[in-house]
């Protein structure tokens, strides 16, 4: 009936993707609090900055900062996004702090590439050539690939299911061609055009063509879609998703006002753990992560859970009670 | 893989879910043109008011205005909620303007049960045979069964399968000793507890001892999982749902302050249309109804596409574009 996965990973990108879009008047040290207190939690990979022109991205101006300041926790893998070969240099100069995993990403929307790379696909594909080349000059190996607006563009219209298989299947052939392997392969829902049924076919369709690969799912939650949508995922075995505290963040590029950020983290972990899938994430402790990360950025943030709390509480309490007859 | 319907039916409770709990500040003439709004964008049941003890729910008092004060629709079903003999009778006075159907409802924790009604089981029993004497002497018919706290209780816990099976069984026994059919069982997840897998275990449940009932399901979304559990509710079949245009409203019985309101409206039917489900109802006038709901009630709502937009826009201009290859 269903595929669930018994356990699932989460990248937590909350603190790149929240402070990448708030004012940059919040204290570098309350953003380093943040990252360090979702380190405590059991969550495996956090994204706590990005290396971006801070002229464009104001509240990324102190990411040197945040990455020297953050206190590094055994079995927790660092990130950081870098968007060119400055970024990427800039990143490399914290080898000893963060991961540096290789990322190559083609875009299922032509009009989409266009406007946010100025470029037509051949060039992005040539483009991924040289991203590998300066990888492999740094000793860094290819980890992700990813496909953006995978699921719908508000450029283009809805995208061919056929069009991400290809574009699957072309970056794996480009990575294969520097003897690098993609670990897993995520897909983009970057402006919430996904509904549980495309997902479900998207994602089946990929996995039909390359059955060893591993999908990580990036769901964006601006139609209220984003849980539905995991769980669609999760029903296709799904179990790798980007996911960020508190509902932070949000695509500054995604031209519409009302774009929402990634896929709630807490609410996510919530619903894998009632369902009987391992996040090994403290569902309290991420839950008081979620509620610092709405007081660092000074303004209500769409978690749910973090409001309505979790169930285990109750249990206890009505076990105490003599309940559940 | 799933049973997904063609289309389906929705009980729009928006006003009265959200009026019942906003303080009592609300001019009759704003709620009125909430409903008469409501009644133009294709929904078919509209739960317009309350009739109970206005000290008890302040929100209410101007509950007999609001009745008298909407335009009626042809093919647009209004309705009112009862709690007793007393506000049953008031509904009865308005035969002319509203859908006057008789309801039945079981408790599937006991401790919720005692909590809201002060009754054990048997007594709730009772109080339903007593209810369809009541409904009868009116010429009522009974069109709908409930059962309360079907997926986990605060007070109880997770509540056994089984339990919600038995007691869906004895409603449609009670109703049946009275010559009454039930045209509907509505499944509540009165203090959200449920996940998209225990929806998928309850309904298949019921399904499997009833296959020729109709399941309606209440899903409040206080974690999260509102819109995900309505998904799975549609893989099981499921054709029939309350929800709230914007959210609006909350359970103020449900023990614990997170309690958020019903799914919302917009966010369904947008899910819905774009797999393919007809809900009969323009998305775009429901947007419009869901900013007029935050406008009505004076603070942000929790619906999610009012926010991001439909779709719709974006096709229209990527197809104008040459988009779409």
């Amino acid at each position: 009936m269903s595929d669930l996965p018994t356990s699932v990973y989460l990248n937590e990108e909350g603190p790149r993707e929240g402070f990448q879009i708030e004012a940059a008047t919040i204290p570098t040290a309350r953003k380093i609090e943040l990252v360090d207190r979702l380190a405590q939690t059991g969550l495996r990979h956090i994204q706590v900055a990005s290396f971006v022109n801070p002229r464009a991205v104001p509240g990324m101006a102190d990411a040197d900062a945040v990455v020297q300041g953050f206190r590094p926790v055994p079995g927790v893998e660092f990130t950081a996004l870098w968007l060119n070969q400055k970024g990427f240099q800039r990143a490399l100069g914290y080898r000893d702090r963060l991961a540096i995993n290789g990322s190559l990403n083609l875009y299922a929307s032509d009009a989409f590439l266009m406007r946010n790379q100025n470029r037509v696909p051949g060039q992005q594909r040539a483009a991924q050539h040289e991203l590998i080349a300066m990888y492999q000059a740094a000793g860094v190996r290819v980890k992700r690939g990813f496909i953006s607006a995978a699921f719908g563009c508000n450029y283009e219209g809805d995208i061919p299911v056929a069009r991400v298989v290809r574009q699957v299947g072309e970056l794996l052939e480009i990575a294969a061609e520097h003897g690098e392997s993609i670990d897993h392969m995520g897909l983009g829902d970057t402006m919430a055009w996904a509904t549980p049924e495309s997902i479900r076919r998207v994602v089946g369709a990929v996995r039909e063509a390359h059955p060893d690969l591993t999908i990580l799912l990036h769901l964006h939650d601006t139609r209220g879609l984003g849980i539905a949508n995991a769980y669609a995922g999760l029903q296709m075995g799904v179990r790798m998703f980007d996911s960020a505290v508190a509902g932070l963040g949000g695509c500054p590029f995604a031209g519409h006002k009302g774009a929402a950020g990634n896929v709630c983290t807490e609410d996510l972990v919530f619903m894998c753990e009632e369902m009987g899938i391992a996040t090994g994430v403290d569902l309290d402790a991420l839950i008081d992560c979620a509620r610092l990360a709405e007081d660092v950025v000074g303004h209500p943030l769409p978690g749910a859970v973090m409001r309505g709390g979790g169930l285990a509480r109750f249990r206890t309490a009505s076990r105490a009670a003599g309940g559940g007859r």
